[in-house]
């Protein structure tokens, strides 16, 4: 596969482009996106879902400047996809020939099946881990579905309810009423086996109530992608949203090119999730483009004709315990192999446990602390914790919850430093007793990595750390750390 | 010459290594420093010099463990310098001799010339230029001045006078007034072309105290290097940290790894400025290691011995306009050219001249905002303005004054959006209208840098766009952004 590989999304509210960056066979970040809202669904339907000419043109127009970045990235490979728009068009063929012969790129259009298989794939591979949830994806045209459970894609569905076609439909003839009738006929037939407490949100309307609401609670973590919050919270905001005319959107942070299509996106969020029985809404950055990467790199010899008859079976997964975005960040930012470092944070882990008694779970966020904690040095050395950190609350996308990014970063960026408060993040953290202890564990383990042969023991309130009795500057640094309890260290 | 270079410098006071990553032929940046107290010279003052037993196993220990790191980071050359303390030492030789043979490090002592000269290289080539100034760099064992004139370095002369010695001779016996006179002294003796109005302040003991007043002020940026005060804002407290024994280092933020030299470092400054008539103080984050570096990476092949006879004879510089930040920066994270945005700022600038009215000076800066402005992509397409912003506030580290890179910065990060407050960079950045303005021209040749051929015209307030009418995307950014004064755009 290419280093670079560029999916494109034909919605019926705006084209997409993502530029995928692959920094090693499974490893990758997003370069760069790109959208224009093109409105390739605007007039068609109330005119038998045909395109109109305007709408193509404009959509002809922004592949053009699609085509320039791919050369200017060097873009090895183009997966090209259309939905719903497309689907729903008697004249979407004549379409999907002008966009070959004049730039010879090969629209796919996808079934509402698949597009609901990609948007599972996507929230299955690269959102923190959940037992059991239903994705709902809801877009310009369509809202699809997709239930998850123990790791698999149980069943999909793809509704013809959407924004634009809400807007066009009703809402622009002022008849909410009718609205709301029409999405709820068709929100009804939802089979009872999608009912899921845990909710995962896909689709630029989902993700903007979701930053409308990270803004309202001053939630410091920037990235959308794994936000999480409780329905009921906020369900009275959604439904001023969705049905209360008065409403002024400039009071919440949602800008202003999403204006026109929030009201609906809202509604039928609202619908959705009350059918769903759901409580926790998961927001997913993620959604089909994401999907249609991650099968062509995870799958890459699967053929689509055997993929569209039933795409669930279709096991799409990276290895066991991989994650693409710790991957990445050590493809583009480590300096050094750091497996000292993550031996000795797990020995003292549990030889000190008598002392912190901290709950194994977190040992895992101290692992990933000791794999990144001197990544910041790719910026500079001078205050490299604070540069892992950065990059581990920006960088650190996929798969992770926004608690557990906070909690690395303050692990690398304490460092066995005194901590007296903690901050901004104190919500996303536990007690701050636990940062302390992983914050000293992970400074203790960092000036240890100098001997690679050291072992330890834990005896009479006494650290004794064996075969770095000769260090001069390691034991000057370990002098420097803050203790979080009293316990001596003696070298042997 | 090798992509990382060490250079270690071993003091008085500290052995140092620095290891530097280079990342084209000029470009480069420091990836790790180590710094351990190993107190060469204590003890030896009174002792006619000698080196003591303990404090050359020390050095030996930590001597040791920097090659642990040289093999860790694969360093493919060391240059390894020793100073005042081994120029004093009669047993000096034995001791090089051990180094040689126990670790294979060839141990180089150098003179007190070579020294102020390797702190005025440092000076002169990466930080922002002065016409003409005196370096001082206040060491644990000698102190070092050399003074700079338009670019170069015109006289040079080495003090014995330092924090441990003072320490080690006078103040640990009691006898402050003793150092005084020793001190006044010794800089009685400073030729009078040294005097200058501006200072460069190399070396721990003056960062340290440049680090307390930066803290005293909440600077916003991070970095010591470059950061400029006037030192009668702040003579009291130097005055009080070097003579009053009742100042509590604590209150202000000194590491307290220097509560012991600090008094001597800022009782020596004092007496310097005073001496120097000096003003102004520019602190400097480089000195001997950085010297060592840039001299054997912009003269290879210049001897030793033909440096050492008149130092100052020799042009030790880099290409015209070549700044070694700049340039590592876009080594490490640029992911695509940016000069047709570096093209369509500096005309869009020139064209909307009569409307913006902004000092020409500061095109220098939206140049380099347009060189950088999407470096930030490397950490991850989201936020991508804030990660640039973040990359040059903390990378851009040569050459620059924290007004120009929290400009840089501004510009970058805003890029044509609303801007109601500077926040806490306002004391760093020129008025309001100046940075929306600046950010706004970043954000329109960044839009258009999508057609290479665009030509610009400006009449009846109107500014004509030529070369772009078909372009839906680049139209549709442009859109979005905030004009700073009301004039019309117009495709043609």
């Amino acid at each position: 596969m290419s280093k670079r590989v560029a999916v494109i999304d034909l919605g019926s509210n705006s084209a997409r482009m993502a530029i995928f960056e692959r920094t090693s066979r499974f490893g990758f970040f997003i370069l760069r996106e790109y959208k224009v809202k093109v409105r390739l669904g605007e007039g068609a339907y109330d005119k038998g879902g045909f395109l109109q000419d305007e709408a193509m043109d404009n959509v002809l127009y922004a592949f053009s400047e699609f085509k320039y970045f791919l050369s200017i990235y060097k873009v090895g490979k183009v997966l090209c996809t259309g939905t719903s728009a497309l689907r729903d068009a008697p004249n979407s063929n004549l379409f999907i020939n002008r966009v070959k012969k004049e730039l010879g790129l090969n629209l796919r259009v996808i079934s509402g099946d698949m597009e609901a298989f990609y948007g599972g794939i996507a929230a299955l591979n690269l959102l923190s881990p959940l037992d059991e949830a239903t994705t709902i994806d809801i877009g310009g045209g369509s809202t699809e579905l997709a239930k998850i459970k123990n790791g698999k894609i149980v069943d999909i569905i793809s509704l013809n309810i959407g924004t634009v076609r809400l807007k066009e439909l009703f809402f622009d003839k002022g008849d909410m009423e009718g609205a709301l009738k029409f999405a709820q006929d068709i929100i009804a037939n939802i089979p009872s086996h999608f009912i899921s407490k845990d909710i995962i949100a896909i689709g630029g309307s989902l993700r903007a109530i979701s930053g409308a609401i990270m803004q309202l609670q001053n939630h410091p973590i920037r990235l959308v992608h794994n936000f999480t919050y409780k329905y009921n919270d906020y369900s009275n905001l959604i439904n001023k949203i969705a049905t209360d005319k008065e409403f002024d959107l400039k009071t919440i942070s949602i800008k202003k090119d999403r204006f026109d299509t929030i009201k609906q996106g809202a509604m039928i969020f609202s619908l959705v999730v009350k059918k769903l029985e759901a409580k926790m809404i998961y927001t997913s950055g993620v959604g089909i483009r994401e999907g249609v990467f991650l099968t062509n790199l995870l799958r890459p010899n699967l053929k689509s004709k055997d993929l569209i008859k039933i795409p669930q079976e279709h096991k799409i997964s990276f290895p066991k315990g991989f994650n693409p975005s710790l991957r990445s960040i050590q493809d583009r930012f480590a300096k050094r192999d750091n497996s000292i470092t993550t031996k000795y944070v797990k020995a003292l882990f549990e030889i000190l446990h008598p002392l912190h008694e901290i709950n194994g779970g977190y040992l895992d966020e101290l692992i990933i602390a000791s794999k990144l904690y001197n990544i910041g040095r790719s910026i500079g050395f001078y205050s490299e914790n604070a540069h892992s950190g950065y990059l581990v609350k920006n960088a650190l996308n996929y798969g992770y919850t926004h608690q557990q990014k906070a909690l690395i970063a303050a692990i690398i960026e304490y460092q066995g430093k005194s901590i007296n408060s903690l901050g901004e993040f104190e919500n996303l953290l536990p007690n701050i007793m636990v940062v302390r202890w992983l914050s000293f564990l992970l400074g203790l383990a960092s000036a240890l990595s100098l001997s690679p042969n050291i072992s330890f023991e834990f005896a009479s309130n006494t650290l004794y750390i064996k075969g770095a009795k000769n260090f001069f500057m390691l034991k000057n640094e370990i002098k420097k750390l803050i203790k979080p309890a009293i316990f001596a260290i003696s070298f042997e």
